[in-house]
């Protein structure tokens, strides 16, 4: 097909032209004199982006789903009893995770549609008056449902529960899309993934611990090697890595820091916000409803689309994938069929995202969903013309 | 800003990434033993794209003022009578450059937005009994004015007088776009350039000369040198070049060689003809008109689009570009504030065009030009609906 | 600096232009229906490589040290006796991972410059009468001595004493540049890494597991979860991963199989041969030794070479890189300062090789080491010379 | 074949890794308000290289061969008298463009090896007391037979003879390669191409005219179009040009132009002069005579070397291409089967050109050349050591 793909899926995003430079170059020794020029900046670089001036930042040659088992293994021992929320296939898949290492995980069944119960969490933790809950593993931004959690709210209940567990965070779908505040919000682990806000192919875990996470290493019983922190520790200090780093991704990553710091974060989440709530407009122009159950849940970095009863999913995407050159999120496991999903992080700005509406009408309405043609790209575009910035007259 | 740019200027036009790719390898020696397996088959393959198999291809290094200029200076001498047509900017290009090269044009003026007028070339032509007239100077594809002339009714039109004009033909925006059949046609020469329908970066002009084209060098006296079709003649032999060639756009040409022969030229002009339908149908539901001034000269490659009255078309153009990162093309010297210009030529489809549909629309609105939001997609999208391809089921 | 750094690490190792253009390509979804049609053709050439019909291959996105994890955590349970060969760095590092996944390594010291004994090995396997040794681990090519061990010979031993352990291998550094038979010689696992013969960034470990340790998996109780291969195992059977795959790396992978195989496995053993004698010539002629200690043991990979007895070998390495822009590797731990490692695998040819050669040359005589000037590569010169295939007359 | 060729023809030269990413982007519109922000600097950082404060660079999508003519056409008459020297394959070729372009060409004949004969000019210029004369042509460095002639020189011959004759330079092979000085040298043009020193591939003629050539302008009669500078002045104030540019080599030339300034011109210079010794050096220790001959003419870009007299060169250049993938330049015309040619120019170190070195000596052997194995290397080798840089302790 000529043109293009165009790629809306919530991860992994589209890679900007500057960083796809940026990795293509020879390789070089990572054990050289001046590897640590590259390194050490973009570490420090990093803890902006979590916005984190204490915490340390790791970068692993692995996905998100190690980034998981790290922050549990280098943290936690085997029957640890941690808290958990499954309201979507992620929360599930780190739930899973949790199980097979061993720990006694307690998880909460949360409509999926919905983020963290506030509620339940603060009493729960009063109740634990023990303290027997070591962590808790709370999804940010569940990819599955397009559902932002309120990651303050956390923290203010487990403070009015007066807890000590430590708080991790599935960030991998909205770090570098959506505000967090690692320092602030008193988290202890932050798990990104570099695929997804951070606009770069797969293969890196990148991970904050706070000094109360990297303590807990001490203790941590979870047999561990490749996913050690502490050889990173120790070579980070350096300039270094224990293996051998993708060195493309390392340029890459660099590049995507830079290109993240001058437009700056909350141009960056102010950007996703407003491309977000474009998409949103959409939708409920052509009549249909988000997965997210309430407006505090929308995601600004994906959508789940709800189709009416009698239709399936699969065929919109199906369709727009094979007749429109357009690739949609599909609805997981239990939204199988049920929802398809717009992704709309990473490099992106109105005209492209107006793709992904424009493409996903013309699915729809060839799978036999009624609605007005045009209709959702109208409502999107007048949004995005009232919020347009000014710029000088001609 | 983020997202990239949507790039919607009539050339240079998008470049795939196969072909990006594949310019982007060292450099090597071009006069190795080696180098005519590249050479040879490209010179092959472009035949296939002018549809010759009498005719002979020339690879330039230089652009297509150059190629109007080489078929100019190798074939007639200074003094000689051509024929031309001025309905848009670069017809009078090419007019202005075979004057400066010292011939003798009679150029005929036709309104903007017409193409060649066949009857009064006719008419011209019977008149010309003595055979004065050495050569005709058409544009296929006025890329100012959106106006694709008929190459077929003007080899009528020579042969009805039964003259010997030479017949020249500025294929630029129209090669590998829109159909052109250099033998069928019985054009002496076609010139072509890299930057539009072979989706390459400008710097190459890609000619095709006939065998009467070719035995006019004998007697033209246009004094040249660097754009010497001979040297190239006694150099292409053997796979090889006069001067050093850009090798990085030899092996993006015969990439964009592979993909042009691979779709088929038959649906590459299929594609370009249903893409510009819609632009032209989005362009009727905003109810303004193009700057052609009837279908038989629609082009498919690009369309320009009259403004009303009391607006400015320069203002839709620069909030296209500043306000939601749209490259549309300006209006030219006659044109200039009247209309702009939307190309749809080259690696492009429904999706990728709707973003310049899309911003179009909001940039008419921001501009203050009223029309139905929505409409100019919803009239694109119903069409390419209809004619979209049947897929397999799911 | 002007001009490429000369790169002879044994590992990374230069990266042929057409992988790097392989994978400079935009993002694309890892759940597409045309995805499968990427991956399925990558594990079956895999196998090619590896030299098995009956194993299976997997592609973590993860590195080397993951591979010998993957290999353990999949097939043992803590507690386990495994008896391993330490005589180099990466062969001390598995035994060292080993341990701390909780086996119990029952690990033999070999002086640095051997490989694994294989008497000691017969003896051992024989005295073992319980079979309580359930995995060997065998380090192919000892990438800090430039040691290869007789794998077929290990083969050999474990079948004279009747033992049914686990056979690993350690190929991280010798698959795809030094024969490897995995069904021939009875492998049950075998681990390689991208950054090495693959010629590509790291950041994938690549393993074959045979039936026998795809078996084992049902008893191993280590716990395991971003490294198991049943996850892996499930979605590949579909063409797709568990995580999201580093997709230019895969598109790097694709191409690498294709480059190796052209070539043909042999040859590229064949080349690699005859350019690590080259280097041997040189070193020879320089009046240096190997730290390897016996023709049987050089590896064709690699070349530890030993500075005499009153220099320091970090000298040598600093000025090759300082002065003449040439990386070579470094002397680890037991061998710091005592040898310098010349990388001879990957993407080379005689004459870049012939850089390492040169500068290495300059660096030692720089360094005051005595030796005659030009002689190193008059040596390896004058072996290829002899060896090079016959061409075809002018 | 595995391994990088090994290019050391005089140009094409190899092109560095960071300038091949600075090429390798998405089209843009070279209409945009954002286009001069490219082009402006690039002229600016332009004129330094040919070191001048009061010329006017230009930039045109074509070859060397086109900067000849751009030269000739836009200041001179068919019918003017020009002076030229012919001693090698390019200073011919130029000749002979001047006498298509219908020049009278009083070429002198040097022997090849030579360079411009300064007494023969002065005394000629001095004789033409009527003023005949109104350019003269020099080749700067004349890369068929690597000489370099001496350019202050010919203005002081000029001066002396009170001469008002325009003074062009074809710097083709010698631009940010050899010393160049366009205002203290008095020089009226300067050719120069993107393909040698500027590290670019073909596709763009770099030249700078003085004031005085800019006048020329306005009585010269050479008929020109598409290589009139007149319309690059006239677009080339707003930054912009008349034809649509080839913005891969802008965006290349704009960091080439980084790359040479970075490091300074009088460092290249100084590399260029110490690579080119070594490989003279080389030549000497082999038994073997440059072309050029006396040390005056030694190019610092190029070196052509004689092989004796029973023996083809063309035997060396099949040798070292098919054996050892080593790109030797041939012989040209008058000196084809006489000498090859190893290009040291451009993008390149120490090591680089050690590949070069030995591969010649390896092909020079298998040719039946008489030499002593490792001489050459050993030779540069040891100038290159007396010579490199202090470097800081380890």
């Amino acid at each position: 097909m000529a043109g293009r793909n165009h790629l809306y899926v919530p991860g992994p995003t589209n890679i900007p032209d500057s960083i796809l430079s940026a990795m293509h170059l020879p390789s070089e020794d990572h054990r050289s004199p001046n590897f640590p020029l590259l390194v050490k900046p973009i570490l420090e670089n990093l803890k902006k982006i979590f916005q984190t001036e204490k915490g340390q930042c790791f970068i692993f040659p692995a996905t998100g789903t190690a980034g998981w088992e790290i922050a549990i293994s280098n943290t936690l021992s085997p029957g640890d009893k941690v808290l958990a929320y499954r309201f979507g296939q992620f929360s599930h898949l780190w739930i899973d995770l949790a199980k097979r290492l061993g720990l006694d995980v307690e998880h909460v069944e949360v409509p999926w549609g919905q983020g963290v119960p506030l509620d339940l969490l603060e009493a729960r933790l009063k109740a634990d008056t023990s303290h027997d809950i070591k962590a808790i593993l709370i999804c940010h931004n569940e990819t599955a449902t397009g559902v932002t959690s309120d990651l303050p709210g956390v923290r203010k209940a487990i403070d009015a529960a007066g807890h000590p567990a430590l708080y991790y965070v599935d960030g991998v779908s909205s770090i570098a899309s959506i505000d967090f505040r690692m320092d602030e919000w008193g988290v202890d682990i932050c798990i990104a993934g570099s695929q997804k806000g951070f606009m770069l192919p797969a293969g890196l875990a990148l991970l904050c611990f706070s000094q109360k996470a990297l303590a807990a290493r001490e203790s941590a019983q979870c047999r561990r090697a490749f996913l050690d922190i502490g050889d990173h520790i120790f070579h980070n200090a350096g300039g270094y890595f224990p293996n051998t780093p993708s060195i493309p991704l390392l340029y890459g990553l660099r590049k995507a820091l830079e290109l993240l710091l001058e437009e700056g974060l909350e141009n960056v989440f102010a950007r996703h916000a407003r491309l977000g709530e474009g998409v949103r407009r959409a939708v409920a122009a052509w009549g249909l409803k988000l997965c997210a159950q309430a407006p505090k849940w929308y995601s600004n970095a994906v959508s789940a689309v709800v189709v009416p009863e009698d239709f399936d999913a699969r065929d919109v995407i199906h369709i727009a994938y094979h007749r429109y050159n357009l690739s949609l999120g599909a609805g997981l496991t239990e939204l199988s069929g049920k929802v398809f999903r717009i992704g709309h992080l990473g490099d992106l700005n109105e005209l492209s995202l107006s793709s992904a509406i424009v493409g996903t009408e013309l699915a729809l309405l060839d799978a036999g969903i009624p609605l007005t043609p045009g209709s959702g790209i109208a409502a999107a575009g007048a949004y995005w013309r009232e919020t347009a910035p000014a710029i000088p007259a001609r």
